[in-house]
């Protein structure tokens, strides 16, 4: 039961302490984890960005609705989903199966075949919808992530994803900024971090059907 | 690094040993997790069947596509959203808060109102949407979860939420099946379980900003 402690110690962080910083060995726990983040067909039609910059922290507060956390944090993820998922991105994909696997061509075919048919006619906006649900997938996988390290953090869907994409030049990597996770150490006078969980009961939000 | 490597020993597991059973204490810490997942204003619009009876899940197979871990596996989580986020749902949230932190009522009326009117004019679609994503922070974090636990998992966006609507008796409780998860140990000739993780290199997938 350490998790359920660990998750039960997370808040959302609405005060950083901003003189204390992250070590280079948790930032890489936390890329890592990222990059282990499951998602639909494997495909990861995401990226992280990992801003540790408090000049270019402080421009994005004003595209957070003055959310101060930004500018505090130690860090701040920004979870992108790839602007563009084709058939050249599906085609990458299994060509890296095909390297780290061994697989023969002829074995990955029918299934390439398919994904691509899929991909290559889905709206755009289907696509986008369906990159930004992987999206919090990795919301997830971080948040647990950083409460097993002890890492404070403060999940962030309300920011402006145009903003972002100004301050940080995602438009020209082709990304779109979807999540917002300012990743630290709570400031020891955060009045949020003092207030009891709330929670439905979990009586109330698990139904068991037992044989 | 811990952490890293449970991540890297988790994989979609295709092919359950359905001789083997999870243990109560795993089902609750599960259970737990899940009901400390972080969600949108903390609304929690969310709930999880955990379905342990293999005749339902037999049937379950035939609305995921045939997929046999559904009936195999030692449980099968159904992460489902609240078809209804009304006035009455935000209300009884603010009610909770009031109940575990007494907040006076007075401190909570601006959020109060301003929740309230933002869900009573949200058409349904966009409330499914928000909810829906909500489900899949759930499913990263269940995820880790399990991995931590060394249960195996699969994540399915792929299955009919009608035909789980229907087997589960889920319109009837206000809820609507938006992800799967058959959970328990896997198949000691599942092949997928020796295949090398495919993904993409972290220096792809992670971009720093760095002051």
């Amino acid at each position: 039961m350490e998790l359920i402690e660990q998750l039960s110690w997370r808040y959302a962080t609405k005060k950083f302490d901003d003189q204390r910083l992250l070590s280079a060995e948790q930032i890489e726990v936390i890329q890592q984890s990222f990059g282990l983040t499951a998602t639909s067909y494997g495909l990861q039609p995401l990226k992280l960005v990992v801003v540790q910059d408090k000049a270019i922290q402080e421009q994005l507060v004003a595209h957070s609705f003055g959310q101060k956390q930004v500018g505090q944090a130690s860090a701040v993820l920004v979870i992108c989903v790839e602007q563009v998922v084709d058939a050249a991105f599906v085609e990458n994909y299994f060509d890296r199966v095909q390297q780290v696997r061994n697989t023969p061509a002829e074995v990955l075919a029918p299934f390439r075949k398919h994904l691509l048919e899929n991909f290559v006619t889905k709206p755009k906006e289907d696509l986008q919808l369906w990159a930004s649900k992987q999206a919090y997938i990795a919301l997830g996988n971080l948040l647990t992530t950083c409460a097993i390290h002890r890492i404070d953090s403060c999940p962030m869907e309300g920011f402006s994803p145009q903003g972002y994409d100004e301050v940080l030049g995602l438009t020209s990597r082709g990304l779109t900024a979807t999540l917002v996770m300012p990743i630290g150490y709570r400031a020891s006078d955060d009045f949020m971090a003092s207030l009891a969980k709330v929670r439905r009961p979990i009586s109330e939000v698990i139904i068991e059907i037992k044989g």
